[in-house]
C-alpha cells in the first residue's frame, strides 16, 4: 500500500531534542493539523467537535531501515527490546501512533494538544478516540511501566537584566518549555551535572543543565 | 511511504459479514498472527509477552477510495458523518487501528483476542499498548456513544437430532459465534424478524433470525 500524506503537523518543536517520548493527555503543547490541498474538505470533519480524543498516525522522519531489536531510551539505552515490544521509529513501517486531545477546529485546521511530533511531520490519518474500544485503564506496561511517572522539576535561574524581559517567550510557550524540560528531554537518561544542553522550541533557544531532579534553566534567548 | 506486510491475521471471520465493528476487550474472538518470512524472527518480539495489550495496524481490503463523509453503521446507515470521524475503511490511507489482547506467543505466531478484522487481512505494525499514553477512560465518543452497550440475546433453537450433534462446533467456536450474534451483526440496523440471515465463521454457516433484542440461531452447519 502507498501512503498519502493527507496534512502536515505544525508546532514548536523544529528541533527532535525535546519532543516527549509519548504522548500524554496532560500535555500543554499545541500541534496544528495542517491539510493537505486534496484534504482540506470541511465535510471530512463534520462531527468530529463531538470526540475530546483523536488518534493521528504519522510518519517518523529519516527512518529507512529496520532493527529487530532496538534500545529504549526509558531503560536508559543499554538494553535491546525487540522492536514491536517498543514504540521505537526503527520499524519495517515507520508509523507512529499518538493520541492527542482535540482542542478545537479553526479554518478547516485541527488543533490538538499532546501530540509527540515533530513540526513538519507527515499526517497520514486521523481517526475518532473510542473510549470503549481503545481505552484499556488497567493494561500491563511491560518494561515501559517503570517510568512512566518520572518527571523533574523546573527552576528559571534568570531574573535578568530588565531589557531582557522584552525577549522572554510568551507566558504560554514559556509553560510549553517548563513541561519539555519536567520531561527530561537528555537521550538516554545522561546524568552529568556539569553538562549544558540547549534546546529549541517554538523559536527560542534555551539553555539549561540537571543536578538530580531539578532542571536548572539558565538562559531563554529568541533563535 | 510504501508499506510493506509485515504478517497476515488468521482467524475464523472468512466472511466480512459478522465481523465486529470494533475491538472489543471482552470478545473471545481469537487471531493469529502469522508473520511473513522476512519479519519471523524471534528477537523482534522480545519483551512483547510483559504487555497485556497490543495495537495492531492493518489493512482494510477492497478499498481503493475515499469519500469526505460516510454513514456510520452505528447511526442506521442514514446519517452522513466525515469520515475522520468515524471509523470508516473509506479513508485516504484504508488502515485500520485496533487495540487486542495478547493471549500467547506459540512458534513466533503471536496469539491476541478482540481483533475485528477479516482472516487473511494484511497486518503492517505491531506495537505495544501503553496504558499511560494510550488510555483515555472518559474520552467523549461524540455520535458513537449511542450504541456502544447495544447488545442482544442469543438463544440457539436447536435441540436437532442427536446425528446432528457431531457437527456441532468445538464448545469455543460456539462461544466465539454467540459473541459474534450478541453484537448484532445485521447491517444498518436492519429490524425485519422475518429476515433470515447466513453467517459464515470458522468453517460452520449459522441461520438465525432477529426479534427484538433476541437472535434466534436456526441451524449451526459444517460449510
Amino acid at each position: 500500500m502507498e501512503l498519502k500524506v493527507i496534512a502536515y503537523a505544525r508546532n514548536g518543536h523544529t528541533d527532535k531534542f525535546g519532543i516527549p517520548r509519548q504522548s500524554r493527555d496532560e500535555s500543554p503543547i499545541l500541534t496544528r493539523i495542517v491539510f493537505e490541498p486534496e484534504y482540506r474538505v470541511a465535510e471530512a470533519l463534520r462531527g468530529i467537535e463531538e470526540f475530546s480524543h483523536l488518534w493521528i498516525l504519522w510518519g517518523f522522519s529519516e527512518v529507512d531501515t529496520w532493527s529487530p531489536t532496538v534500545r529504549p531510551p526509558r531503560l536508559g539505552g543499554n538494553k535491546r527490546m525487540g522492536v514491536f515490544a517498543t514504540r521505537s521509529p526503527y520499524r519495517p513501517n515507520p508509523i507512529g501512533l499518538s493520541s492527542v486531545r482535540l482542542v478545537g477546529i479553526e479554518n478547516g485546521e485541527l488543533i490538538v494538544s499532546g501530540a509527540d511530533v515533530l513540526d513538519g511531520t507527515p499526517i497520514y490519518d486521523i481517526k475518532p478516540y473510542l473510549s470503549f474500544s481503545d481505552s484499556h485503564e488497567d493494561a500491563k506496561n511491560g518494561f515501559a511501566e517503570e517510568t512512566k511517572n518520572r518527571t523533574l522539576e523546573v527552576v528559571l535561574m534568570t531574573a535578568q537584566d530588565q531589557h531582557e524581559t522584552t525577549m522572554r517567550p510568551a507566558e504560554n510557550t514559556l509553560q510549553e518549555i517548563y513541561y519539555i524540560l519536567g520531561q527530561d528531554p537528555r537521550p538516554g537518561y545522561q546524568d552529568d551535572p556539569e553538562r549544558e544542553y540547549k534546546l529549541d522550541y517554538a523559536g527560542y533557544t534555551v539553555t539549561f543543565f540537571v543536578k538530580k531532579q531539578t532542571v536548572f534553566v539558565k538562559k531563554i534567548e529568541k533563535e
